[in-house]
């Protein structure tokens, strides 16, 4: 057996995690139970909030999530992916505390679009405050020729609001709230040039769908889930 | 803090832990992230088949079923809940092997019925053939006073070959057809004098529903994952 054990430290937020877990399920070819990919998760919701942390204004989560890699390396995990966007800020900080190899969402969404969408230059990146402020994502677009449009200051607190719903609540009411706020913000930043929207944070593709959008729409937990099958069942 | 971390030998199938994991997320009093149990995976779907292996036909899971037990422990798990009630079959093989106490869905969903509907005294058990076989999810029933109804030979083939294809396929025509299937061996044996349905594959749940059915469904699932979050915020 020469497949790889994907390992998921989650928990940032545990829906997302589900969300991440269920695109590898659905990225993954299999007719029965034994041709899925072994996966092991550590869904960690106590691990800090990464925005405040990014911003100075909150304890750091990097020692928590070096802790939860190491747990899923104990547990068998050849390689990591992290459903958190906002979390990717702190992987250049991260790596050397531990042993596994963490697959990057940037550098997996980067080298997508490359590869797949070559006449999208300029991309809307809606995401929370800590990964705007972070800076690290568009900086990864960037080294792959890809410019980033972002929302002004006031849709980027409507976006940021609508995060923080998604994450606390599944009323439909209130969901349906959070919906019409991404929208908002996906045309606004359409308006200014973008010729597709990276969902920047896994909460905004549970509720902004392709079909609401007139350019796509890059969902980095999907495209993420892809890479990592294709890493682990590459023969290595 | 005194939460218990919540292990899950799962892959048993692949979604089955996904609806598993929902479940503790849906029993779980939350507003944010922070508010969430930590819970780990491992998604092994490798584990041997535990039909052919209860009726005597295919390699045992116990083995690989033990590897992931120590896998969750050693990524620090206080306890373990397994998402496949065929796999239920070998947990008096299972524990003496490992040191996490497993917590049953047969003896939550048993404790379930007498605590909240102590005017069900029979039940139907829709279940795979391993289950059936087996005769110990009936035996738990029955050593809290429950009886238990089974469908005959061939309505149990027809929810055999549901399972198996709900397990294979999200093809919306294949899975209308299961949904159709088991809703036909459900009303079966409710004509048969069955007062409850207990969805006793993890697969049921997913297509068959409560509003299908004139008698209640229990779903072991949700039922086992708000016994584990009990268990898991319950001051030790």
């Amino acid at each position: 057996m020469s497949e790889k054990v994907i390992g998921i430290v989650g928990g940032m937020g545990p829906e997302a995690t589900l969300d991440l877990y269920r695109e590898i399920l659905r990225a993954t070819p299999a007719q029965k139970d034994q041709d899925h990919l072994r996966v092991i998760i550590d869904s960690n919701p106590k691990i800090p909030d990464r925005t405040p942390a990014i911003t100075g204004a909150g304890a750091s989560p990097v020692p928590a999530m070096a802790m939860s890699c190491r747990a899923v390396a104990r547990a068998g995990a050849d390689f990591v992916i992290i459903p958190c966007i906002s979390a990717h800020y702190f992987l250049d900080e991260l790596q050397p505390q531990i042993d596994l190899p963490v697959l990057s969402a940037f550098d997996a969404v980067s080298e997508y679009i490359v590869a797949r969408h070559n006449n999208v230059s300029r991309v809307g990146l809606l995401a929370t405050s800590g990964t705007i402020t972070g800076g690290r994502f568009a900086g990864c677009l960037a080294d792959h020729g890809i410019d980033t449009v972002l929302p002004d200051e006031d849709y980027q607190e409507i976006l940021m609001a609508a995060i923080y719903q998604i994450k606390a609540s599944l009323d439909p009411q209130v969901r349906a709230q959070c919906r019409a706020d991404l929208i908002a913000a996906a045309t606004h930043v359409i308006s200014n040039g973008a010729q597709g929207i990276i969902a920047g944070c896994t909460e905004i593709p549970l509720e902004l769908k392709p079909s609401d959008l007139s350019v796509p729409l890059f969902n980095p937990l999907a495209i993420l889930a892809q890479a990592a099958v294709e890493r682990a069942i590459k023969p290595s």
